[in-house]
């Protein structure tokens, strides 16, 4: 495969090029060029450059806001509400942060809830963001009901991520990962393959378990972990949705009506001052949390993101990330 | 196996007894008692008067402060700190609940860090107290470092359960889980019966995969659901450990010194206003989230708790709960 090398403002440049040309307003085109130069440095192909075909999508259908500027509502609570006006999510966040941050820091913990909003992102990046001020943190977002519950024949969840973070000295410790056995790309990739799925992780048009992509693709996702990850699935549904006042991944996908765009609900994002919950004791807190991520490396096990965090270095070392350059040449085709 | 009967003023006047004779202050006596009848009155007989042996035994090692009374911290912020001061958790979490019901509604969010506590006690009746005031709570506590982390060969993680509720009529949706793939209590019950257990649930000592018993108990746990569950169990050891200025798992077994007393270390509870964080919308969020109970049931899938419940109602409208005869001769010994 021929590769093709981009620095980061190559790969800025690009993002912000095609969100322009499909439509965004420039607070929009900043807010998600910045996220998917984020990713890309990262190698996080799947929420990098990548994204932009969906981003061009979704404007194309016509229901997405390209425009819309994001309303937060803010008052004397540890709750801040970021209301995206039906536009994609990251402008809203990137609104709301800084209030988040300040209430959080004020009250001990916060909430963020964004509402109304197109979601196709990452939610580390803005969960790293968070322990960069010295916050713990934790976000969810619902998708669309592609994912049987444990015991269930067919799609009410979604594939519901969870991203936890822990401010750490140099890299934080930050985990996401969706609820779901498998992401759905991964099925489309053993379709194109035309290899098995695992066991487990799929179940056909009639609910009944299938190791056959193309049958996969036409039922529904399994979650992870069985009835534990079946409740934690359902667990982001309530929090990432109804606790926010938004959608569900089943009234997410009724709201689509089919069409190929993003996803449309809401997003929660919590963050935690270790200061304030721990009385002022963060030294010996800190000391704790490293004696455990040593314990844990020691045994030869590794910590979620180090594989990420290898390639940012790697890829901050050398000035530049590597794409195909049939995506690159397909990217600058929707600019075009 | 015979059985007798016992109504609810019997179990807890049985729990009552048996902690006033093993020397528990009578603020104590009655949180504890309280606790273990919910328990039992649901047939959740772990969690139940069985738990009257790990109390006594807590007492004997001399080490839990068995009528310490809670301090509780109280500040302008949606924190609250309870410091049980070496004594089990039940009192101080009872006495603070109050003040995090308070602060969740005036600020939307609260946290709860009970601190410096012997813990023993299953998540969800505090959970579900919370439901009850129209709040959706989580829970997570570490206990002793019995579980390996996914590609690790020794444990560093607890058992670490999360508990969730979110208010409904009638009964709350709850579920309350071990981040292990299974509790320990299970693997001696395999041990006892001389069965093998099933493939990715434990470690032998040498970090190898064993479906042993015996090996497991000198060995290690696995979490459930591989490397996400393993996050899962490490955000447990943080946020209910270090970040409200506790011990980890790997402390607290430090700390126990091979004792067998119940774990030492500290449990965080955190409470959220629907009404607050949906802007109002709290008729709207219901209408979705029954939407999605009902097609998860539709499916003929369970909602976690739901057998709880059903063993709830049907010892309520029959008046009493069965316990072992056995048991209870051994629990009568206990007090004598």
């Amino acid at each position: 495969m021929t590769m093709r090398r981009l620095s980061r403002d190559e790969v800025h440049g690009l993002a912000t090029r095609t969100l322009q040309a499909v439509g965004y307003g420039p607070r929009h085109v900043q807010a998600i060029a910045d996220m998917l130069t984020t990713c890309q440095m990262d190698d996080c192909q799947s929420h990098g450059l990548f994204r932009l075909f969906m981003c061009a999508e979704t404007t194309r259908t016509g229901r997405v806001d390209p425009q819309a500027d994001p309303a937060l509502t803010l008052d004397d609570s540890a709750v801040v509400r970021a209301d995206a006006g039906g536009a994609i999510s990251l402008l809203a966040v990137q609104a709301a942060m800084p209030h988040l941050v300040d209430r959080a820091k004020r009250f001990g913990v916060a909430a963020l809830a964004v509402t109304r909003c197109y979601h196709f992102s990452a939610l580390w990046p803005e969960v790293e963001q968070l322990t960069g001020h010295g916050l713990s943190a934790l976000s969810m977002t619902p998708s669309h009901a592609w994912v049987a519950p444990a015991g269930g024949t067919r799609g009410a969840l979604g594939t519901n991520p969870i991203s936890f973070g822990w401010p750490r000295n140099g890299d934080p410790f930050v985990f996401d990962f969706a609820t779901s056995a498998f992401a759905r790309g991964e099925i489309e990739l053993y379709r194109r393959e035309n290899k098995p799925l695992p066991e487990g992780v799929a179940l056909d048009a009639n609910g009944q378990p299938t190791t056959d992509p193309e049958a996969a693709m036409d039922g529904a996702m399994c979650t992870f972990g069985s009835y534990k990850g079946s409740a934690l699935s359902l667990m982001v549904e309530l929090m990432a949705g109804p606790l926010i006042g938004d959608l569900t991944s089943l009234d997410s996908m009724a709201y689509a009506e089919g069409r190929p765009e993003a996803p449309y609900h809401g997003q929660i994002l919590l963050a935690f001052d270790p200061d304030r919950l721990s009385g002022g004791a963060v030294a010996d807190s800190d000391a704790r949390a490293e004696r455990l991520f040593a314990e844990i490396g020691g045994q030869g096990a590794r910590l979620p993101s180090e594989r990420r965090y290898a390639a940012r270095a790697r890829n901050a070392a050398r000035g530049y990330v590597e794409i195909s350059e049939t995506l690159y040449q397909d990217l600058l085709a929707l600019s075009s």
